[in-house]
C-alpha cells in the first residue's frame, strides 16, 4: 500500500513535470534546477550569475525553502523576477509547486529560470520539475567525500559545480579524489570549479549557460 | 489516505523508539543523536570525542548513511564498537534501524552511544530514535542563516554545536546573528562553539557529555 502510494505520487509528479517542460520549450526558456546541501552556496551562485548575465538575459528565479523568504529577499536586490516557494516543511520541491510559481512569470520574456531547490542532498533528486538540467553544487568545506556518501545526486545531475575553491589551500580537500569519484558515478558530468567569493571560475559557468540558452542560439 | 499512512509510520516509529529508550535506560547508556547537513563535521566531532573519552568511557557509534561504509571505516581506526546502517536511499534513520544496530553492542559495557544520522537538516528531525538528546551540528562554512532557513532542527535539538570556528576570521559569519536566531527558536539550547580542526572548544562539549553520563553519576 505504501509503495503504491509513493509510486502514484511520483507518477503524478512526472506528469506535471512533463507539462512544465512543454511550457518551457514552447517559450524557449532554459531551466536549471540547482541542488545542494544547506550552505553550499546555491544562493551566492545565483546572485553571481545574475550579476554577470542580467544585461544580456532576462532571468527568473524560483526560491525553494521549507520556510522564510530570506534568500528571495537577497536575490530581489538584483532582479525583480523572483518567486518564493515555501514547502511548509517538505524536504524538496515538486513539479506542482514549480507550475504554480511559474504562473507569476511572463515566460515569453525570459531566457533563463534558475530554480534553487531546498537545501538537501537526498530528497530533491527523485523529483523531476520539468527542468532542462539538474546541476549539483558541492563545496570544498563539505569535504571531498560527498560523491561517495551521496551518490544519487551526482549520478542524476548533468553538471557539477564545486564551490568555495578559495578554501582549497587551507583544507585537506583532494580535487583528484573528488574528480575521480564523480567520474566513477557520472562520465558525462563536467566539474566546474568556482569561488563565488573571489569570482574564480565563474566565467566557465556563465559560458556553460550561454551555450545552452535557446532563445539566443 | 496518504496522511493516515504517514501517521501510522510515525506512530510505529514512536513505539519502537520507546522500546529503544527503555533498553538504553535499563543499561544506563547515554545516547546522543547527531543531526546536521552533509559535511558539517559530525564524523570529525565523533572522532575527536572518542579521542578525548575512550580512556574513561566505553563508547559505541552507529553510523547512518544512504550508502557506503566510508565514515564507519574512519571511526574504526579509533574504536571497535561501530555499526554501519545503510538506509538504502532513505533520507533519515528510524527507530527500527537503530534497534537492529544496537543488537550488535554489549550494552551493559557501554557508557555512551553516539548516533551519526544521515546528513540532512530536514528529514531526520521527525524520527525519534529513543535517544536521550538530539544535538544539531551546524558549521561556520554553511553560513549564519541556517536557523532562519531550517527552524525545526534547531527547535527540536537539546544542544547546538557550532563547528569550524577556525573559519570565523575569513568569513562573514556573525556569531551574534546565529546566537540570536537560535535563541528565538529554542531558549533552552546552549550553543557550544568548537573547531574539530584546532580542538578549540571541545573541552566544553566533553564536559557536557560527562555531566550526563548516567553510569558514572
Amino acid at each position: 500500500m505504501k509503495i503504491e502510494i509513493v509510486e502514484n505520487v511520483l507518477k503524478y509528479n512526472k506528469d506535471q513535470a512533463n507539462l512544465n517542460r512543454e511550457l518551457f520549450k514552447k517559450n524557449n526558456v532554459l531551466v536549471i534546477n540547482l541542488l545542494s546541501s544547506p550552505g553550499a552556496g546555491k544562493t551566492s551562485l545565483i546572485i553571481e550569475t545574475i550579476k554577470r548575465l542580467k544585461q544580456k538575459k532576462n532571468i527568473g528565479v524560483i526560491e525553494g525553502d521549507i520556510s522564510s523568504t530570506h534568500d528571495a529577499q537577497k536575490i530581489k536586490e538584483y532582479i525583480s523576477e523572483v518567486v518564493q516557494i515555501n514547502t511548509g516543511g517538505s524536504c524538496h520541491l515538486n513539479a506542482t509547486m514549480v507550475a504554480k510559481a511559474v504562473e507569476k512569470f511572463n515566460l515569453e520574456n525570459l531566457n533563463l529560470i534558475l530554480i534553487e531547490n531546498v537545501g538537501n542532498l537526498i530528497c530533491p533528486v527523485g523529483f523531476d520539475l520539468g527542468e532542462d538540467f539538474k546541476v549539483v553544487v558541492s563545496s570544498v568545506s563539505e569535504g571531498d567525500d560527498k560523491p561517495v556518501k551521496y551518490p544519487p545526486v551526482f549520478i542524476k545531475s548533468n553538471e557539477v559545480i564545486l564551490n568555495k575553491t578559495d578554501m582549497l589551500e587551507s583544507s585537506d580537500f583532494s580535487i583528484d579524489f573528488f574528480r575521480k569519484k564523480v567520474n566513477e558515478l557520472n562520465h558525462g558530468a563536467e566539474i566546474i570549479e568556482v569561488s563565488c567569493k573571489t569570482g574564480s571560475g565563474l566565467e566557465k559557468w556563465i559560458n556553460w549557460i550561454t551555450d545552452r540558452d535557446i532563445k539566443n542560439n
